[in-house]
């Protein structure tokens, strides 16, 4: 939840001590400097051109300290004693053995007992969403999101000393491996074949004779990262004397060019067929007789025709395809996966969680939301709105009342009077600098003062001052 | 039901008299020769290159008699005595004065009594379908059916003289309005704007003053015909003197380039995703930024490319568009639509139903199925099966267990060993030659014989002489 | 469907030639009579008295044409032959070979080359529901189902020589074995324990060690029959040198005291709540410490007054039972269970279905229903209406539209206006007389005759004398 | 949760300070001790005797800090500010002026400075399960309703001066109206009818006109009870110059003999079917002649007959009634139903919460459970596990794991070996006595530890001494 305060939970501030991240004004600006603290000493741009999406990258830093206070397995303890850790729904219990790869969850509350049983016998532990735990986890993913403009998610990786919890597998999503204490021997592999590569749907888990030689095997240590793309087998284990903590930031999962045309091509067919009526016609009577598989090697130019009409159909639905109406499908679907953003202690302030509205000595004060004419106002981010067209209406999608719990709560919108549009526009691209609300671009004072308001009641603004 | 012979429920045989249309052997062109029956002297040839789809057409005949035999209101009055007629199901009692439309369905059984006494008070009787009553009709409609290659209904229209049943209104089929008695006033107004052009959908009832000016207006006498496009608005009433009964024929629902896109798309992009890398790379990770509806008015190279991207990428899908394997799709659910076929006397002895297994005296008699190398045999129709692949399966669609009733048998088919298929293939193309079982093209005898006598037993095989 | 005549289709009149079934004009003591023909020498008295629900019974006749022309295998082949016979729906391929039982039915239409192939390969048939096929074994069923008051239904079973079809089982239903052809072998057991004296449920296949030794062992030939009560376990097979044609004649599934409790109790205590505040008073703050399975064993007084006001509640439950409505809803599924009545020429022309309204040359003719102040009616059978009580509204439940396809229709009902009972409860009470409109006791005339015509409308009414 | 300890939210420890309620053992006594000061001086045997389920009680105390701490306005603010507090969700804003009843509610978060601008406005607040965010109305809850054994709930209602927020209307709940601020003017009105004393369900809002004269007109203070049972209708308005703030304690819904009754009967009916041949026989064939609610009025001793059989048999059936075991599926909803129980620091300190098994400079320490032969023990509390039969299993069912958020977590339950039954009783029995493992009632030292452990690790138990 927005309102609570990094920190009061599980971890703490992020780890990106040396880099004041919080001095960065734009979040988009803030998400490109941790995801460089994330690799360097690779730079983001050659990471971009050169590895994404293409092939694995390693990084070995001899600094068992980079990654510090990002997570821990005191955190993994805390949470398992003062949370409701659910087996099966926040922790997996796991083991790999003599090939066979197996669950061992429990019903009901994990606790350290139990859950340190399993460990000393052996057993890995997958934490599922520790954002939803560590405020620290939650804080670095919320920042990330903005980066990659995909969902973006972690596990949590705990293996004892000389065992293995996972099969080889290859995953949907670009995975981010951060080790944070001990160490582990991972090996990776290329792509089987090319339908594998990029693929739409993770693996099953392989058998070792399955998958060739590894193209990079190594043993990353606290500090250390590893990134492959999905697609990319790859399997990990802990060496005698050593247990590992590690944690994979993931993203991309189902955020393709096909999957932005599965959205786009049915509305490009239903605007042409309701636009040009080339797509109304009628087939031909007599198509059946020589369309359809059976008849694929007949020469008839009939055929030829037939074929031809549809090709030139397909590639005329490019002038109804309805693009930017499908980016904002995807951008809803987005911003309903978003992590809520996490507040500093001065953004609550100036926020509407800051407000001085109260019930004191028997009355309530200062219920008015004093948003006038000079107040000067911003947005909290630029990734936590969006606004869409759905028919002829504009709605404001918004991130701030997600949950840290995934999807626990419905998208999150309302609806902007046409006429307000502008100054929410106008606010996007003001962004990240202040400006006082007689500048909306709104026909009224009130106007201007309304779109503000409700703006700042959803916790999408904050004020250069604090309204009280 | 195939087997019921034409002629035993009320109706007869086709009205086509001086045509010899048993004489002709092919389906298809018995097919042909019926519609061209249908609306000589408008020739096909003209009728689809200069009407079809495009404008009405009006034949008058000074002929009461052309359709005599098709249908008449003594047809009518004998179903609703001898069938199961249900008000709501199989016929609607309907009456439209002062502008006003309205339904006048009870529940139940629709008997004579009740449905005349209707019919002396003004009101119009529609019966749904037909064909599931009188056989004539049945047997006109499944021959008719292969000219179109798409599902072919019909209703029937009795309207009592000087009134008027239905309000203005277009449908979203092919009409060809057969006038059996009687006579009738039509009015057919040109569709109102461009997006009602061959409209996918019919549309509501139009009050007198949205309609215009008809382009046609017409007295419809017994033996004329009028064919009006999907779009074409019209209405009917009957004048002072003289009732009108007519059969209203359809086609072409649903049966347009867009609907076989339908098809196609989602499957084109499944496979293209599954065989071509660039549809499975992930979107840019600040797309976000300069795509979307907010976004349409900026000027970015970055919009440019993306937009560019998408365009070559629903143009390549013309690559991986399974073309053949959508028309199956269609197809399978024309064959499903069909009627079934009405057999002959003779078609009856020459196939399954004419064998003479049976029980007599006490103990079964003739059995065997007696195909064998030299007998000779074809399909009974062209129309009836179609070879569909399915996955890694072959189905053969067929419709000789259809029912008379729309949809009430689940779609027939049954798989076909992948050896086998040339051999249907070239019973296809022998159409309506007979072949000897020996020249079809399979492995063995026993094979040959093997496919024979699936096709046979269900009813899709003649021969040239009776099997007992 | 009502308005077919007996006979049309296989089968043809009752086989009960010598008893003048027709002559009886009371439509409940013509199913007593047809029973007592089915059971001579047997009296029904002596059979409802001490074997019914209680014991076999075997009637050996030494007369093979008894039962003749109820059903051969000749009117087997004709309807395979004749009409849209399924597998699976309307007749099952059975076998029971070496104490193993399997069912070999192909998927769709069973035309008799097939069916009879099956036989000679020493496979069983049954035909589920003959009735449906056969008018005779309707017009049998739609009798017999009076005598019963309950759902009475019929499979035939046709099976090989020195085969068997079907493995020891019981069932949940009265059943009468009517050997119709050759002879067959019978085998019947008591219930192996109380709980499976007249079971709610059919048993699975038990192997021959499970049944223990037959109380009743015989050959049924061509006239006899077999009675056993559900729950006795059976099993039949052929002689070599004889194949067996059977039907069984089943009823009283589902009709229990227990059933009927089934229906009432939930009605009674909804009743009791409404109506007695014993049962709205809460339960004991405390009664979850001395109540509960574990607590059983207590010795406490608390569970002693607690258990006590339990039984006196249930007790008092006897007070608002709504006993008749119950039995209403009982009678309204048995109403929609029921085969409609086959009507007799002369019947269906004292009927609804005798109305001369219709279309001749080229209009209407005598489309009043001329029911008058003197006409005389009567219901056209005792059992094809109920009257029942819904809520606030009288609801008459009817037969005459149901199909002979197994709730192929709804349930059949129409709303009688609460001053329309009286008529219609006179009509019955005078059933099987005829009485004149003008005695009917509604308020004016215009009434008697308003119900007198919808019920005439609907079927269950014949006229004295034609209305014609 | 259970871990999260009273205080951490808005709220604090129980307001019954001077009554000394942690000394108290057993938590029945517990609860008893705690009704008994709510409802002073009346003292609970008077009560439960004269008023409840029967009419209102009026408590004036004059002192207006007696239930200070249990809940105030100042609460309510802080949990607007701190938790998620979801408009229609967690809060309603209501009104009611001039007779008519509206909610006002918006969608989404509900904030201070929003919340309070309705209530400047005139409109009320109910926040639905405060337990959800005050620890302290959650631990007098979860106390309560041990006392109950029936569902207990509550809502709290701010009112502004000079309005009303709610109609006149009944509830289907025992209602314990206490004053916590301010003042409010009630009137309280007898049931209208008998069939509205102990109502199943709710009433719709009144108009003034439809509800008579208040039997109890009184304006409550602050430290003021008003108790009424389900049926009363009531209403409450603030005079000018004061608000108001109450708890409503709510309880018994649907907990009536009736509702017992509903499990019950199906039970007792399948039970008496199966074991009683008496309700398996057959209906008499003739019982829809005489029955039926068109026969109510026929002198039949067939009637009588079957009257008075239907009538032994429901008065059979309390021999067949397993009233334990309805009574245990109503214990499973209410453990279902219960709010977990609040753990002290002590608890938590000898409960598995305060297992030293945790993670500690780089590995694990202290996993073992060690509980020993001599280890005592005893239940958490009385009411929190129960041990029902399933067929032939043994559940136990407990709320330990139930969330605050009403029926979030589905039913929690676990099997428990047949044999370890006995040693469960035995913990039941002497609660809240300790005792040792090695006196349980069961076979091997190793089953005491083994069913002592896992009682432990769900949070059932605690130790005498801590365990580290």
């Amino acid at each position: 939840r927005p309102e609570a305060a990094a920190g009061e939970q599980p971890g703490g501030p992020l780890p990106t001590k040396e880099r004041p991240l919080g001095q960065i004004q734009h979040s988009r600006q803030r998400a490109a400097k941790l995801f460089q603290w994330l690799i360097t000493p690779v730079s983001p741009q050659q990471f971009f051109e050169q590895s994404w999406e293409k092939k694995p990258v390693l990084v070995k830093r001899h600094n068992p300290r980079y990654y510090q206070g990002l997570f821990s397995t005191v955190d993994f303890d805390a949470i398992l004693r003062d949370s409701d850790v659910q087996f099966g729904v926040n922790v997996d219990v796991t083991s790999y053995v003599d090939g066979k790869r197996e669950t061992h969850n429990p019903v009901g509350r994990a606790l350290p007992a139990v859950v340190w049983d399993f460990y000393r016998n052996g057993c890995s532990l997958r934490m599922l969403n520790p954002q939803t735990f560590s405020s620290t986890v939650w804080h670095f993913l919320s920042i990330l999101q903005e980066q990659f403009g995909s969902m973006t998610g972690a596990n949590i990786y705990l293996t004892p000393a000389g065992t293995q919890g996972f099969a080889p597998h290859y995953d949907d999503i670009e995975a981010f491996v951060i080790q944070l204490e001990g160490k582990k021997h991972w090996r990776v592999y290329s792509p089987r074949k090319e339908i594998e590569v990029l693929p739409q749907f993770s693996s099953c888990n392989f058998a070792q004779e399955e998958i060739g030689e590894p193209i990079l095997e190594t043993i990353l240590e606290a500090g250390d990262l590893l990134y492959f793309p999905r697609g990319f087998i790859h399997q990990g284990n802990c060496l005698p004397g050593a247990h590992s903590l590690h944690i994979t930031v993931s993203s991309y999962q189902k955020n393709s060019w096909g999957d932005l045309l599965e959205k786009l091509l049915p509305a490009a067919l239903q605007m042409a067929i309701e636009e040009d009526l080339d797509y109304r016609r009628g087939l031909p009577t007599d198509y059946l007789e020589y369309m359809g598989v059976l008849n694929s090697d007949m020469v008839d130019s009939r055929r030829d025709a037939f074929t031809e009409k549809i090709q030139s159909l397909i590639k005329k639905l490019v002038d109804y395809a309805p693009v930017d109406a499908a980016v904002d499908q995807k951008a809803k679907s987005f911003l309903h996966d978003c992590l809520p953003p996490v507040l500093t202690k001065n953004e609550k302030a100036l926020s509407v969680h800051g407000l001085p509205a109260r019930w004191e000595n028997g009355d309530i004060y200062d219920v008015n939301i004093p948003i006038k004419r000079e107040t000067q106002i911003r947005l909290l981010r630029h990734g936590i709105v969006r606004l869409c067209s759905e028919g002829d209406r504009m709605l404001l999608y918004y991130t701030t009342e997600n949950s840290r719990v995934y999807h626990k709560e419905e998208p999150k919108y309302f609806e902007i009077d046409p006429e307000y549009t502008d100054g929410v526009e106008f606010l996007f691209s003001s962004y990240p600098k202040y400006v006082s609300v007689d500048t909306l671009p709104c026909e009224s004072l009130d106007d201007k003062i309304a779109i503000a308001t409700v703006l700042f009641e959803k916790g999408l603004l904050i004020t250069k001052k604090p309204l009280a």
